[in-house]
C-alpha cells in the first residue's frame, strides 16, 4: 500500500465520518447514531459493546411466548445482519450480554395508545434493554439491531443511553390486496419490515372492485365469485393476525363500502344499486356499481358479513372504507330515487350518510369501533368513529375540531411515487393542525402509508413501500423536530440496506426484473439497462394512466422498465446533492469534476447500448424513448460541465437551446412512462456554464 | 437515435446470434436452442409459438396428483419467468397452447432407470409434450420452459421437434448437512433447480463427525445430544421426500459409517471404540473416532436405527458411507485387537470390511439396496452393493468390471471451486471405463455432484451449487458428444438467470455480503468492493485449509470475501476470452483494445476505493491483501496492453520482471485465501508487449 494511498483513504474516511454525523430531536450531535426512526432521547456514551459469537441474550420480568419468539428472531436477525455463529440461543441473565427486562404483559388484543416505551443502556461491559410492557420490549429490541455496525475490530454497538417512546399511537402500513393479489409471505415480510421501523398498525385493504380477497364462510361467494380463486383463507389470516402480533402490529381490515364493491356484486349482485350482472373489474378507478343503502336485505347482509369479520379480526377498529362513490347507479334507479324522497334524503351525500350510519351501528352492535375515509365525516355522525384522512390535511383537523379522532394519509401515499423527502415534510401536525388546541391535537392519532396496488405485483412491491416507509416511520415515531433532510437520507439507506437481510427485496427485484427485459444479451447491454434502471424513475401521481396508448388493466404484465426502476433513484440524488455542491462552491473542485463527468460519460454511452436490445426485445423497445432521452440529455450535461472546467464563455442562445432541449427530453421520455430525475440538476449546469470556470481555469 | 448509433446496434445484435448458436450433441447448428441439458435429438422448425396472457396448457393421459401440482407450478414458473398475467390457470385440451400427454403412472417410488423420456413439438400454432410416463413429462415441462424467450414481439418458443432422454439413470446431486445445517427451504428451492436441469437424485449426507441432522424415535439422543438442535423432524423429512418427488427426484440417504461418525457418540458413547466421552467436532477431517465393529450391541443399535430409517425413506438405496476410517480407536482398544486376533481379521481394512459386510446385511434385511463409498468394494463383498466413486475414476471401471454397480462423484466436487469447463470435461465413460465392454458400461448408472458443506451455509450454499451443477446435469444427461465449451458457458449462464427465478439465491446473495462488509460505506466504496467481489475467487481444491492462520471450525462466520466471491468467475472468464481473441489476432482491434483498457482502469482503481474501508472494516481488512495484489496486477497489465497498442518495444527484463511481479501478487492474493483469475489473461498482455503493434501502429 502505498503512502499517496494511506492519505487517500483517510481522507475519505473522515468524509465517512461526516456523513454519520446524525442529530437527534433536540439538535445534540449523535455521530454514528444510525438508527431510523431517531429515539426521543439520546446520550451517546464512550466505548462500545463487542458483538461476537459469545454474544447471549436473556429475558427477565414477565413471561410471554411472543417474547419467547421475539428472542430467536432476535439471534436469527443478528445471524442474518453479522454473519456470526452463536452457539448459545439462550441464555440466563447473569452471564446475558444483553439482558431485556420486560415489567407487565401487553393487552390480549393489542389497543390504540398501549405503552410502547423502553430505555436502553450499552455500555463496553454489557447492555440492558428495559420496558414496561412487551410491546415496548419489541421496539426496543429492533434499535438494539440498527446499533449493530461492522468496526475496525469486528462487529459492536456504541456505548448509548436511550429513552425512547412513540409519539403518535396510530402508526400505519396499508396494502390494497384488491388490485392486485399480495401473497401471504410478501405481507409476512413487509410486517418484518413493519416492525423493524416501529410501525404498528396493518391496515389491510382487503375489497375493491378488483377483488374480494377475504374468504367468508357465511357468504362464500364473495371469495368464490370475486377473487379469480386469489383470496386468504381464514386460516391464513389468523396466521397472519398472529405474525402480525408477534411484532407488536395490530391488523385493521378494510371492507370498503358502498363503493369500490364491484367484486362483492359478483356473486352477489342483489347487493348493488344496479340491474347487473356484474363482472370483476379490470381497470382501476371510480365505478358506478355501488350497493343499495335503501334494502333491508343489503343491512342484513352487511350485519351477517361484519359479524363474521368481527370475529376474524380481533382488532377494536374495523375500516369500511367510504370513499368515491358516483352515485349514477342512485341516480339511476327508480326505487332508490323513489326511497329518498319518501325518507326526506335530498342528494346522493345525504344517501350514503344514511347507509354510512346503518353500517357503523352494524359495526358498533358486534363490538368494533367503525373507520373510515374522510367522506364518511358528515354532521351529526357518532363521535366514536375515527375518519382517516385521505382527500386532503384540512379533513384531519376539521375532525379533530369536532370532536372526532382522526389518522392522516394524505401526503403519504407511497404509490405515487414521491421522494422520502416530500414524505419526511408531511406531519400529522403540520397545517391547519398546528392552530389546533392540546385536547383537539391528542385526537390526531398518527397516520398510514397507503400502498395502492393498481402497478405493484408481488414482485416490485417492496421496493415501492421500502425503504420510503422507513422515513414516513420515522415521522410517526420520532419527535416532531426531527427534520434534518441530510441525516435522513443517509440512515433511511442504511436502513434499506438492513430491511433486505428481513428477506424484503426492495433492493434485489430490480436485477431480475432487468435481466428478463434484456434476455440472453452481451453483459454489456444488460448493464447498460440496468444503470438506466437505477438513475430513471416512474412518471409521478397518476400521470402513468394519460401516458398509456391503452388503458391499464390488472391483467397487463408489470414487467417493464417502468416496473422495474425505483420510486426514487438513490443514484440520481447523490448526483444532484453533487451538482449541487459543485455549482454552488465558488472556485470549481477539480476531483468533484472528474467523477461527475466521469459519470456523465457513462449515462451518455447508455443508449448506444441499449438500442440493440430494443431488436431483440419488444420490453426494451418500450423503454427506448427514456433511454435516448437520458443519454442525449447527459451529453447536454457533459457538455456545460466542460465549458464550466474549461471556464469558455457560453452564449445565451447555446443556453436557451439546451434548456429547451433537455425539457424536451423529459417529454420524450414520458413516452416510456419514465422522467429523468437528474434533469434538474443536468439544467443547474447548464444554467452554470459560462459564468466562471473552475480554479484551474481562473488562476 | 443517430444513425451511427443505429449501424453500432446491426453490429452488435450480430455478435449476439452469433453467441446463440450453440451445436447439438450430433453437431447440428441449432440457432436459438438455449436449453441446458441439450436434448439428445432437435430438428429446429420455421417460426415461434407466441407466449402472451391467453396461453394456457392441459394436461390428458393419465391422471396423477402430482401433475396437477406439476402444473401449477409450470404456471407459476412461467409467470415468474416472463411477468405475464395468465387468467386461465387450467383449460381442456382442444383449446390448450400446451397438450401435455402421459401414457402411465410411474412407479409409486421412483426407480432407477424408470423411463424419463419425452417428445417436445412446438409450431407456431400450439405445442405438444408427450411422455410414456409423468417422469418424462416432469422433463418435458422444463424444456419448454427453457425454451421460452422474449423477443422482438414478445415472448416465445422456437418452433421445434425434441426427442429426448437421458444418458445414465443416476444424476445426482449431494448436500452435506452436517458440517453446517442447511435449512429445509434451501434445500427445497435446490430441489427446484434439480428438477429445472433434470437430476433425478438428491443423495442427503445426514451425518458426520459435526452433526446428526435426522430426528429419530427409537434414539432420539442422536439428534438430542448430536445437533447442537439442528436436525430434519421426520415430518419434515416426509414433507422434503415429498417434494421432491414432485420434482421427478429420489431420495438417497447417507449415514456415514463406521468412521465420520462422532456425532452418533455423543448421545451414544458405547457405540464407539474408544472410551469417550465426545463432543461434537468443530473442526473437519479425518478424526479418530469410529464404530466399534466387535461389539454385538452396536449392530444391534444399528438394526434398530436402519429400520426406522428404511421405513421414512422411501427409495430403495441407503447409502452407508464407509469413507476414511483411520483405525486409531481400533488400534489403541484392547478389546478389538483381541477380537481381529481370535476372528482371524489381520488388518483394519479387514476389520472394516467385517463390519460392513454386517451393515449390509442389515441393509438388505430391512429390504433396501446399500450403497457406499468406494472403500467398501472389498474382495467378496455382495455385487448387489453399489459403489459410489470418489477417491478416483479408476474405481469406477474396476467397480463395473467386477460386476458391481457404480456411480461417479470424483471430479465433480464442487466445493473445490472448479471452473465448470473442467468439470465438464469429466465423463463417467471418460478414462479407464471408455475400454469396459458394453455389459460392464451399463453397470456405471451416472454421477453425482457432491456439495461438502465445511465452507458453505444458508447464505452461499447456491452459490457453490449454481450454476455450475447445470453443467454437470447436462455431463450426465444429454449425449457424451456434447462437449462445445463455448456453447456451454453461453447457456449455462442463461440457465444461471433462469435459475433465479425458482427462488435460487446463486447471483443475488452476492451484493449483500459486500454490503456487510463495507458497512455504510459511500457508494463508490462499496461497487468498488462489489467489482472486486465479481472478479476474484476462492482458492481451490483444498488450499483454504492451509492458508488460513488459525485452523477452521464451524463456528466460524462465513461473512468475508472469500465466502462472498463466486467459485468462477464470470467476469474474468469473459475477460480472459476477450484477452485470448485480442493477443492471437495478428491486426490488433482497437474496439477490443479500448474494452480491454477500460476494464483495466476500472479494476486498477479497485484498491484505492478498499483501502478506506480497511479502516471501518475489520471485515475489508482480511481482503486487502487481494486487493491490493489485483489492483497492481492490473496495472501491470495495463502497461503491457498500452505498450501493444503503441506498438513499443518491451526489454526481455521487463517483461520478466512483470512476470514475477504477476506471480508474486497471486501469492499475495492467497493471504485473503483469494486467487486472481485474471493472472493467466494479465500474462498473455505481458508476453504479447513488445512482439510487434496494434494495426494502427503496424501501419
Amino acid at each position: 500500500m502505498s503512502h499517496a494511498l494511506q492519505k487517500n483513504s483517510i481522507a475519505l474516511f473522515s468524509l465517512t465520518l461526516l456523513l454519520m454525523v446524525a442529530t437527534t430531536a433536540d439538535g445534540q450531535s449523535t455521530t454514528d447514531l444510525n438508527v431510523m426512526p431517531l429515539p426521543s432521547k439520546v446520550q451517546m456514551g464512550s466505548g462500545s459493546l463487542k458483538i461476537d459469537g459469545a454474544f447471549t441474550v436473556a429475558f427477565t420480568g414477565v413471561k410471554e411466548v411472543r417474547l419467547d419468539r421475539a428472542g430467536l428472531r432476535f439471534m436469527d436477525t443478528l445471524h442474518h445482519r453479522t454473519g456470526l455463529v452463536f452457539v448459545h440461543r439462550a441464555t440466563d441473565p447473569s452471564h446475558a450480554t444483553l439482558v431485556v427486562t420486560t415489567d407487565h404483559e401487553s393487552k390480549p388484543v393489542q389497543e390504540v395508545g398501549e405503552d410502547e416505551s423502553y430505555s436502553l443502556e450499552v455500555s463496553s461491559s454489557g447492555a440492558k434493554l428495559h420496558a414496561t410492557t412487551s410491546l415496548g420490549t419489541l421496539r426496543g429490541l429492533q434499535t438494539f439491531l440498527q446499533l449493530v455496525a461492522i468496526t475496525p475490530n469486528g462487529f459492536a454497538a456504541p456505548a448509548i443511553s436511550i429513552q425512547d417512546q412513540p409519539r403518535f399511537p396510530w402508526r400505519g402500513l396499508m396494502i390494497d390486496v384488491a388490485r392486485h393479489f399480495i401473497p401471504l409471505d410478501v405481507l409476512k415480510r413487509n410486517l418484518d419490515g413493519m416492525e423493524a421501523v416501529k410501525l404498528n398498525v396493518f391496515h389491510w385493504h382487503l375489497s375493491d372492485n378488483e377483488g374480494f380477497r377475504v374468504e367468508s364462510k357465511k357468504s362464500p361467494k364473495l371469495q368464490e365469485e370475486g377473487s379469480d380463486g386469489l383470496f386468504y383463507t381464514q386460516e391464513e389470516i389468523r396466521e397472519l393476525i398472529v405474525y402480525a402480533r408477534d411484532r407488536g402490529i395490530r391488523v385493521v381490515p378494510e371492507f370498503d363500502m358502498p363503493g369500490h364493491s364491484t367484486a362483492w356484486f359478483v356473486g352477489y349482485p342483489e347487493l348493488a344499486s344496479g340491474s347487473g350482472p356484474y363482472q370483476l373489474e379490470r381497470k382501476w378507478g371510480v365505478f358506478d356499481p355501488a350497493m343499495d343503502p335503501t334494502n333491508e336485505k343489503t343491512y342484513k347482509f352487511l350485519n351477517e358479513f361484519l359479524g363474521e369479520m368481527a370475529k376474524l379480526f380481533p382488532d377494536q377498529y374495523l375500516h369500511i372504507g367510504g370513499d368515491e362513490v358516483n352515485g349514477k347507479e342512485w341516480d339511476s334507479n327508480p326505487k332508490i330515487q323513489a326511497f329518498m324522497k319518501s325518507h326526506d334524503i335530498k342528494n346522493n351525500e345525504g344517501l350514503q350518510a344514511y347507509f354510512s350510519q346503518h353500517v357503523q351501528e352494524i359495526v358498533v352492535k358486534h363490538g368494533k369501533t367503525p373507520i373510515g375515509w374522510d367522506e364518511i365525516l358528515v354532521p351529526g355522525v357518532s363521535k366514536n368513529i375515527v375518519i382517516h384522512s385521505w382527500r386532503g390535511a384540512d379533513s384531519l383537523s376539521a375532525a379533530a375540531k369536532q370532536g372526532y379522532r382522526s389518522i392522516l394519509s394524505n401526503g403519504y401515499y407511497i404509490d405515487l411515487g414521491w421522494s422520502a423527502a416530500r414524505h419526511y415534510a408531511v406531519d400529522p401536525m403540520g397545517g391547519s393542525a398546528a392552530n389546533l388546541v392540546p385536547e383537539e391535537k391528542e385526537r390526531i392519532l398518527g397516520g398510514e402509508a397507503t400502498m395502492w396496488s393498481e402497478y405493484v405485483n408481488w414482485e416490485n412491491i417492496d421496493s415501492r413501500i421500502w425503504p420510503r416507509t422507513a422515513v414516513i416511520a420515522e415521522r410517526y415515531w420520532s419527535p416532531q423536530s426531527t427534520t434534518d433532510v441530510a441525516s435522513m437520507y443517509f440512515r433511511m439507506e442504511a436502513e434499506g440496506s438492513r430491511l433486505e437481510w428481513l428477506g424484503l427485496t426492495h433492493r434485489t427485484y430490480q436485477r431480475p426484473m432487468v435481466e428478463r427485459m434484456a434476455g440472453d444479451a452481451p453483459a454489456a447491454q444488460v448493464n447498460a439497462l440496468l444503470w438506466l434502471a437505477r438513475v430513471l424513475e416512474p412518471v409521478k401521481d397518476y400521470n402513468r394512466e394519460s401516458l398509456q396508448n391503452e388503458e391499464p388493466t390488472s391483467l397487463n404484465p408489470l414487467n417493464r422498465m417502468v416496473d422495474a426502476v425505483h420510486p426514487e433513484s438513490e443514484v440520481s440524488r447523490q448526483f444532484s446533492v453533487s451538482v449541487d455542491q459543485f455549482v454552488t462552491s465558488s472556485c470549481k473542485d477539480s476531483a468533484k469534476a472528474a467523477a461527475l463527468r466521469s459519470q456523465l460519460l457513462q449515462w451518455a454511452a447508455i443508449d448506444a447500448q441499449v438500442q440493440p436490445l430494443a431488436h431483440t426485445s419488444s420490453l426494451v423497445q418500450d423503454a427506448v424513448p427514456a433511454s435516448s432521452a437520458f443519454s442525449q440529455a447527459s451529453e447536454i450535461a457533459l457538455t456545460a460541465l466542460d465549458r464550466i472546467n474549461q471556464g469558455l464563455p457560453v452564449p445565451e442562445a447555446l443556453k436557451k437551446q439546451q434548456t429547451d432541449a433537455l425539457a424536451a427530453f423529459e417529454t420524450q421520455a414520458h413516452k416510456s412512462q419514465l422522467t429523468l430525475p437528474t434533469l434538474a440538476a443536468f439544467q443547474k449546469l447548464v444554467d452554470a456554464s459560462g459564468t466562471g470556470g473552475a480554479c484551474t481555469a481562473s488562476k
